[in-house]
């Protein structure tokens, strides 16, 4: 069996797929992927997600240049949750231009944003999207 | 506004939730919570999820005793995914017995199997549930 067919893909035949970098073991983000962008994340060796609200794939770093270059893969017991450990080209994953999207901590009843900007977005991309 | 307000559920109501080990970085799970499972997650400093196979509360460690002791709380960029560093009691998450349920790395064209079994999960369960 191949084994992209072993995924338990949801109903809109999309898995997510949390990446997280492969030396300090920080979570960078959750994305999502069907079938083809996994099956083009193995043979480019970088993480391709699909996009859901521009409905195509997402080369990750496309614009941005922060690339993650694929170190492993795994599946979770229920095959319906993926893990990418990634070398982050840019030392940022996210599009606010920080290192990870989850820069805002719960405190006291609220959520604080706790990481810094490492790069403006606006010097990241062309125009302010996703990429 | 309600912290729990800035988060943006699905259209079932529910969120991404992924739990990582606070001290060693490891993903363990992910699961979904809703609305009322984050709530009670805050308030009482562990793990609830919630089981869309059994549409209901699931108190994580309720039977095994493998709770999930909250540490930290993070919500991603997109107010849709969020990340609790946890202490897991047991050192084991999966209903497979191993520490994490991430256990399957891709290999030459398929997933290989990893990691060991910590505890036979029949001496977990009384019954052979994810809890």
């Amino acid at each position: 069996m191949n084994w992209l067919d072993e995924i338990n893909w949801n109903e809109d035949g999309l898995v997510p797929a949390i990446a997280q970098d492969h030396q300090s073991g920080r979570v960078l983000m959750m994305a999502w992927m069907n079938r083809e962008s996994l099956g083009l994340t193995v043979q480019e060796n970088r993480a391709i997600y699909w996009s859901r609200s521009r409905g195509r794939l997402w080369r990750k770093g496309e614009e941005s240049g922060h690339v993650q270059k694929l170190h492993e893969l795994r599946l979770d017991c229920d095959a319906d949750v993926i893990i990418l450990m990634v070398e982050q080209l840019g030392g940022i994953a996210c599009h606010t231009g920080r290192e990870s999207c989850f820069y805002r901590l719960y405190r006291d009843g609220g959520w604080q944003t706790v990481d810094a900007v490492i790069k403006d977005p606006h010097a990241i991309y062309k125009e302010h999207t996703h990429e």
